[in-house]
């Protein structure tokens, strides 16, 4: 009987060990040579002995989130976000009703606003995210990130994320990679979901952000967010913002948009196996199809030949991602858009 | 046989861990209220169920470098690498043999050099740290420090590392903490050893720096080192720089100078369980002994007030280290201090 027992056991861990070598880690993708050259990639260097391996501690992988991981359209979310808390605040600010962009905002005329450019963004932003201590800005984030919708789709902007990245990050992890994101989003917008929805801790986000100050306030240590740039994790702020958080250069970098034109030259300038890749917005009917004559998340006929050139890897979400949102997401109602 | 095999895993698996358990995971500690408060600490944030407990990703440990972790005199250690960085530019600078505080420096006169203050040391890290690109750095950092010797001790300076403090760390990552150096020291000075000596990887460590700017050199994608302060990692910078790169509130913090009080003041301000420690250097015979009189690593009177006011722990080297130095490192040499 014992025998017997210890027999089952044997089978049993044998069995479940080649069913989870059987299963597909990557079952959004189309099978092609994008998901090929994923798996390639990621059994060059994890193969102890061979040329191309890399040792654990470095392997890194930076992921860029608008437009990468989630979506970006009709604007980045984080400005659905800083919208919203202009509303919220208007009746504290009677002056914003003379006063652009926020004139423009409280009619509802969102283009309007913008029109004035990143002058008019930076107002909207220090208005809405600072001022308050930052556990305070966390509890914002996290208590409108729960119920936002959104304006089209109409389903939780939580579930406008990619199943297929969602999959490869979860692949590169089993496989020894730490994964970061690097946005040029805020870093504090960020990070309060980062970890239940991609499983990217706190730690491990890099962004935007505006100057903190430490102080007590009623008896209290805490940091107050000053409306004052910090620093623009974007373009050439990618790599910087890399070095400056992690220390160490990535071994593979995924992005979607000239924002991360740097940071991907600076994956692929060291030395040993590389993998960059970008994601091309192509499909209409499922997600948004747009390039650079969208005004945000640009992605360049310049990047494309780059990319081409330097033989990234370029994803073409119509045909090679057989699933773009997660399933446990409703079915995006596309009537609106 | 097979039921045999089978007990005697099951209890080789028993006595082990029972071994494991027994085995006191802070040897160089004397017993005492001081060793019992952190074995206290640990045991009240993972246990599961008590209103202490703590998850995982929660456990983060802040550490201050110099004088905490590895000794701080007669000067920075850093600051013995820049001056021997001088020596070996010198040539390339005819005009420092006029101009302080280099003129002092190669005159061998430390002290004239540093009566400058706070300007001169900023124009010799300037000098001796900017210039080049990171990867460069990270070479002369890791090729000086493989050699570097203290100026009196005679001990290679990564033996100048305390062991109570080794196996602290080590403790507090077998008990599921992450450990995160956060120093007033140069954040890429440190991390080209932080991993071999403390089993801290780069993406851990916290510190000052200087800007970095992404260009092409010869092709290749390099972040040059400029010449100009980025982030002052000390004093109220030192909460700004923990939220900046991890995003949580430590829940145990560990320092020795007044450099270190906002640190263990925003650590103490979060809600919960809470642990501070302060290192105090009282051990004249087997390290250095000093306080609110040395000109660096200062502990002043107030900040000893502040710590016996909040019930932090104050370690005394003399009484709670029976080892201050690695076993590995030789005995070093006091006749010259």
């Amino acid at each position: 009987m014992r025998y017997v027992s210890t027999l089952t056991v044997a089978l049993t861990m044998l069995l479940s060990t080649a069913a989870a070598r059987a299963a597909d880690p990557l079952p959004s993708w189309n099978d092609g040579p994008t998901k090929k050259s994923i798996i390639d990639f990621v059994a060059r260097v994890t193969k102890e002995g061979s040329p191309d391996f890399v040792p654990p501690p470095e392997r890194v992988a930076t992921f860029d989130n608008d437009g990468t991981l989630w979506a970006e359209q009709p604007m980045y979310f984080q400005l659905l976000f800083a919208l919203h808390r202009v509303g919220v605040l208007a009746p504290q600010h009677p002056e914003w009703r003379e006063k652009e962009p926020f004139a423009s905002l409280l009619k509802g005329d969102v283009k309007g606003a913008l029109a004035g450019g990143e002058p008019a963004i930076v107002q909207i932003i220090m208005q809405t995210h600072a001022g308050m201590t930052t556990a305070e800005f966390e509890r914002l984030v996290k208590d409108w990130m729960a119920t936002a919708r959104h304006p089209t789709k109409k389903v939780l902007l939580t579930d406008m994320v990619y199943q297929p990245m969602l999959e490869l990050m979860a692949y590169l992890r089993a496989n020894g990679f730490k994964t970061f994101i690097v946005s040029g989003g805020g870093i504090e917008f960020m990070r309060p979901w980062t970890e239940k929805v991609y499983g990217v801790p706190p730690e491990q986000v890099v962004g935007s952000s505006i100057k903190t100050k430490f102080e007590m306030k009623d008896g209290k240590p805490v940091l107050m967010r000053l409306p004052e740039i910090n620093f623009i994790d974007d373009k050439t702020g990618k790599p910087v913002g890399i070095n400056e958080h992690i220390g160490r250069r990535p071994i593979a970098a995924f992005g979607n948009s000239d924002g991360d034109r740097e940071m991907l030259e600076y994956t692929a300038g060291g030395a040993g196996a590389r993998y960059c890749l970008l994601v091309h917005h192509d499909d209409a009917d499922r997600e948004f199809a747009y390039g650079a004559a969208s005004k945000i998340g640009t992605f360049s006929d310049e990047l494309m030949s780059e990319a081409r050139g330097r033989e990234w890897t370029v994803v073409s979400m119509k045909n090679d991602w057989n699933r773009i949102f997660p399933a446990t997401a409703p079915p995006p109602d596309n009537a609106g858009r």
